[in-house]
């Protein structure tokens, strides 16, 4: 078995603008990723759709011209949509490798991609052979989560690799991001 | 980091009569607990009401002294049926021992538990302190998943400690038991 311990992994972690996303990346490393491992640790970030949040009837009018987003908005609004989302996904992929700097035999590869995140996260898991999927539990807000409903959940029931989804603990939530940062 | 890694864990791992709760503890083995980790493996089988796998309103009734099943049953018949149910424990634990016979660094603790996986797991990773949860995706076959529920899906989003669902590829499926087996 040690034998095995030893082979390569590709671990797939999706992370987001919450807290609860990087608390899971960094119990992956101190868990699942070891130094002396062959793995390739795979940051995936997904912007959603431009139109924001929405049920799945509202997310179809997207495929409608007269109801795209790029048509509803001027030029202005979309790109400046658009360097906020781009923003965004740098701003969360650097806090992420930021926790991963001490890595030395573990290759860290980003991903960003557009969608909806249930989806894109499933798709990502098969198309880059994850071994292993890892993703906090209450990912993308509350309000959001309310459309979406759990993205956890989802890949869980959807993925067909293995699925480890972490929980930032209420004593850590109260006690700020700084207490499951690796430095 | 890497000494964070090494710090003492307890990995809970929920076994049951499927194959599929097998795989997910080899899958444990090989990627989560290592041979030079201070880890404890508590391997817990829960054994499910005598009346058997029913809906939450069926269950109730096993709390009213007329329909509960030491009133509805001979003697005879539940000795047989925990007789039974105690064999299956048994060889569910045998197996799940067996396959972690090669672990020398490693404490492993067996639980049986009587009562809903669902309510039980949960119950039990709390009070042993579990710093990881581990289970098959698919624990308690189809039929008995129809009452009960996903019971994965219902301790992941129910357990504080991170949750490790683990599904059986459907290649391992195919070939058979001996694929994933660490002899």
């Amino acid at each position: 078995m040690a034998e095995e311990a030893e082979n390569e992994r590709r671990v797939l972690v999706a992370v987001d603008e919450g807290d609860e996303s990087m608390y899971a990346l960094s119990w992956c490393l101190n868990n699942l990723v070891f130094q002396n491992s062959k793995n390739t640790l795979i940051l995936l970030y997904v912007n959603p759709p431009r139109g924001g949040y929405m049920p799945f009837e509202t997310a179809a009018a997207l495929d409608d011209p007269e109801t795209h987003p790029a048509n509803l908005y001027s030029p202005e609004i979309t790109a400046a949509m658009e360097r906020y989302s781009q923003e965004v996904a740098d701003c969360v992929l650097a806090k992420a490798k930021k926790l991963c700097k001490d890595l030395q035999h573990v290759k860290v590869e980003t991903r960003v991609e557009d969608g909806d995140p249930r989806d894109v996260i499933c798709e990502m898991a098969e198309k880059l052979g994850a071994h292993v999927l890892v993703m906090g539990s209450h990912g993308y807000g509350l309000i959001k989560r309310t459309f979406l409903g759990s993205v956890s959940s989802h890949c869980a029931q959807n993925v067909k690799c293995p699925v480890l989804i972490v929980k930032k603990p209420k004593s850590i939530a109260d006690a700020g991001d700084e207490t499951y940062q690796s430095e």
